[in-house]
């Protein structure tokens, strides 16, 4: 099996964590590797960090793309690692040259930009990712298994949570970057807390269980005085089948790192997950608790999520083997595709969710202006 | 020391669970006994239930509270065990004896009843408390220590549950009587998930915290189909000092039990803590996590709370001891009101909580008619 | 149900922590109650605590033994408390006057006292229980009805162990009475943390499995120095089926409490079980892990253990449930006896279980001292 | 930095799975890459593996060592991962030309083969790395580096295990490759579980602590009829410093995956540390716990520590972190030799701790044969 050719666009400079951790996960499985990329937005710094990777380096994205057009590189998709702001724009130009793309989230600032980007990738019916690492956990997996397969049946209510605590200061004025550019609405959009973790939280609420959100009523603050956008994000949804979900984060929960999770009650039984305490599941049916541990044998696991899984029982798969996992299952689309035979692609997220998480913050950020009114998606 | 006498009221029956177990947390510390009892509502039950349990009996309440006035009985407090509806009339009278009571939750029917008890409480300083169970736990008490104490700072956030799953089915049908007159708007009230549970986490959101919910907007659902009250209960507070708490109680979470917990987000820190885990609580600082365990060495505690203390570092304390430590805390009231000397008591619920509870269910079921309309307490 | 009326040796003082634990346990159920005492070993003292208590008082067992077969006093059985030296002649004592006894560990200070009192109880048939607490705690209980079912097979492999570290420091020196009596060969025989914690490891290895320690090699530590008896007990022993069982304990690892547990291998399964995670039992079968908590329903549990339970799902029962649970098989022993209509007893420890612990501790002193050698029970 | 090129004896086949994970350890950081290899036995499936890799094929490991030693290839280390039988001599082969290298466990079938290995190593001062996986985890590193730094003082007492259950039927007779050379003295040598396993126990007794096993008593056992090895291995050591240790394995724990793990009692704390929860590691001292997450922030760690972490606090490292932490550790060692600026190799083990877990085995066999006598190391 030949190797995939992967190109990055983002994500250069050694100091850059999301390049390096997509460069681990796309080489996780000696079956992709990056031959290419447009690594930093100034040219030089682009064909310089190309230099260090030893991968073929090109001054910004569209001489990537067009030296794909112009046949002088192949590449089998595309990783994008950009800043947030510089999602949309790439993104576009790989789907116009029928580049498959692995897009890290959040994936575009306006619901206009998702709309358009759903609309190409449908019609083209080129393979999208959104980089959501944790739906790549085999247990998250396997709990959208589960629900599909009725294990608990129609589902009731959700509670969906993402707590940190990095953002209970005021961060951004000690020059940290990351907390810079995302309590800076020019390049974060509406909302930090809400766009930044919530997202998440909206994912597990709805790509889990198979569930949309219909409409919403929310309460977004901002603890720290002085900070331009909101640091707490608080939503009760109502969704289309009529279930309640709680879905909330916050960034000022001092201690708290990545505290993501989910519980969701159906008619015949509960299930509950939190990515802390990744390798663990619970499903509660009856009076009973069945706990999965990621340390059951292969044999175990449903052939959906099976051929997911690296390691043997009583070993953990965590950040990266999730991360690989969505670079995995792009892959196999992409092969699929072509005819070669490997196994099915996981339904993991795709430009269409990455519309409904947009929708979702846009919403709550009405509602909460309108002092929590009900809000249609 | 003498040993204090009790009256009970209501608690009679060989299958009373509730009445046992005051019984048995009455009786927990050899320093308190019950002696006396109109111990069920049909005036020949009663005695008999008396002769049963070896304590002197009375056909109803009124007729022990007159054998005290009377000079014929000798009676301490008396603790209320009578279904929900019938809280408010015993406990009148008993106040307006002057009798200190332990009552168990929920205090009144009503707001305007819950003010009048609350009225007579503090004209006459009768002590009284209400049996909201698990504030009795050493670590729930701990942990309003260390808030009062400024460990977690000013607070910004809370979340509080009570999650549990027996009411998932429509088991009123069933016959169970403990479903039966939860789900019944005559002898619950306005709420049934959100007066039976719904007040607990209201509690753990108050009472640990030394705040006040200002305002609400809340939804409440009926999930299993022709119930006559909710059995799913939401809320978004805003407290009086500004914060936001996401309150919320569920009877359709199948699996769970007494799911009953809290995590509180301040400026220096978070506190958390979880009833099913009761022998921990997790404070969080800076980057460092510090879990204080039941297992700690006696002198590891505050003086407030070492008194309630009754094993050894290793083993835990759970039901029996948290409503112990309720009696317990009214019988140092009263003995100190006489002049005897003892540990200080603890600020356990009092009428005043109840008071609270009440309004806050009330505003809850208001606003969750109003679609989730802000509604003052 | 008339009370059963206990009489107790030993434990008056308020300072005596054992003396209030066996009272507590003992009116735990409101069908057995303390009446009359001989609480300490000077006679003005007896009185003094027994006048403290409000039961009859008798300035030492002897004459409280005798008042019985005058028919002066009434009792259904005698608890013995008194310090570890002094349980072999109060215990005969009772015994040889027909009253049952429960008795705290350990049983008496030699194997030819243990092997006088099984014979006198077994000729007798009089009811006799050790006091090895957490054989009371339902999942322990519940652990022995498993491996009776033949749940996990034939045994293999048993771990016990007892990890304790208030002992890692010279307390004897410090004053402390526990830390004094404990570890002077006087008062506490021929071994301290073999005779003190290692008797439990060795009961959870036998009495959970049914089985008996045929030979064993030891070696037993003195790390503190200047201590006169052990304070690290390690023991490889040949179980009566072959089986192999590591038994341990230690009082010097310095932040373990009470960290009391086991893990049996069969051929079929495992149960792995710790007094400091009590509700928890793990019962491991094929791949798969099953988990029992003491939060399932009432329903769940087998019939053996099921009216040994006090509270509902999701709340813990502990160390003085399980206290109480042994008050509670002699309760059934005693009434069952004379024909009442009870539950029936669970098979508790019992002078047999004395028995053998004061082997097992005399074969393990001896292994030692000959530097490992295979030594008979 | 240029990448280290890699040469890998055995481990090649779409079906090995240690060949795969040390592939993919090795590219983990980028830093590092396969380049060459002989990749199995018979020189042509060896070509053909190389192909499927795509890396340089060498029809033995000779032919592979003499091209680097003519100049053909440079390769800056070699793995070896072929079966335990076959790693003696490919190990002495790259020592000889120079080469260092990183080996799968055990290093030897005898004492005599690990004494020249070490003797080698050490005359030619070639960076050598014995695959104990788990000691290259962050949080084992961390807990050497406590002990080392006295944090629990002086040591008394070490428990270490693990505890699997995969072998508890005759899983040899069913054609598994795992199950049938691990049992056969041909290919395993003259232990089983004690080779497979107790090494690994006895590694974390001695390279955590910095002790050695002076001598001990030993009992094997073999729970499988018909099985030609122990699959069970249970071993008191006294250590250097007089500390008694237990360090035991088993393969018949139903249910149990890779249980490993250790627990260490000092003169001023203790420390534990389980490989199924190997985020957290557990330091006790005086009445109190501290328990380090790897959710820790990066500045928390000992610099020693902190350049081998990879991803943010809150998310886990685990089995693929931990074997690419030994590659990095020797890729550290040889850019050190050569002067480039890099963070100082970690002392993971090495020669001699291979050697030394050859004597521990040979002298738990030998010590087993005579019942349990004590023997020398």
């Amino acid at each position: 099996m030949k190797k995939l050719k992967v190109g990055m666009i983002g994500g250069g400079g050694s100091g850059n964590f999301f390049g390096n951790v997509h460069r681990r996960a796309i080489s996780f499985d000696a079956t992709r590797e990056v031959v290419a990329g447009a690594l930093r937005s100034q040219p030089e710094a682009a064909l310089a960090a190309a230099e260090e990777w030893g991968v073929r380096g090109y001054p910004d994205y569209q001489a990537m793309i067009e030296a794909c057009q112009r046949g002088d590189l192949e590449l089998d998709y595309i990783t994008i690692v950009t800043p947030n702001h510089q999602h949309f724009e790439p993104a576009m130009a790989c789907l116009k040259a029928g580049i498959p793309v692995l897009c890290e989230k959040p994936m575009t600032m306006t619901v206009a930009e998702s709309e358009q980007l759903v609309d190409l990738c449908e019609r083209q019916k080129t393979p999208f990712i959104l980089a959501h690492t944790y739906t790549g956990h085999p247990m998250a997996m396997y709990a959208r298994e589960l629900i599909a397969a009725g294990e608990i049946g129609e589902i009731r209510k959700i509670e969906s949570w993402y707590t940190q605590g990095w953002l209970a200061d005021k961060l951004e004025d000690s020059g940290l970057q990351q907390a810079d550019w995302r309590t800076d609405p020019k390049r974060a959009g509406i909302s930090n807390c809400g766009g930044d973790i919530g997202t998440h939280a909206f994912v597990a609420a709805t790509w889990v269980t198979g569930l949309e959100v219909a409409r919403l009523s929310a309460r977004l603050n901002t603890f720290v005085q002085g900070r331009l956008l909101d640091d707490d994000f608080n939503v009760i949804a109502e969704m289309n089948n009529g279930a309640t979900a709680m879905i909330w984060a916050t960034q000022i929960a001092i201690g708290y790192k990545n505290d993501n999770g989910f519980r969701v009650f159906g008619t015949k039984g509960s299930l509950e997950w939190r990515q802390e305490r990744a390798e663990k599941l619970l499903l509660r049916q009856g009076n009973h608790d069945q706990t999965y541990w990621l340390g059951a044998n292969f044999d175990f696991w449903p052939e959906t999520v099976a051929s997911y899984l690296r390691v043997p029982a009583g070993h953990h798969e965590d950040f990266f083997e999730a991360l690989a996992n969505l670079h995995c299952s792009l892959e196999r689309r992409i092969r699929g595709n072509r005819g070669e035979s490997v196994p099915p692609p996981f339904a993991h997220p795709d430009a269409r969710t990455g519309l409904a998480g947009m929708k979702f913050v846009g919403a709550a950020v009405e509602s909460s202006r309108r002092q929590g009114a009900w809000t249609e998606m």
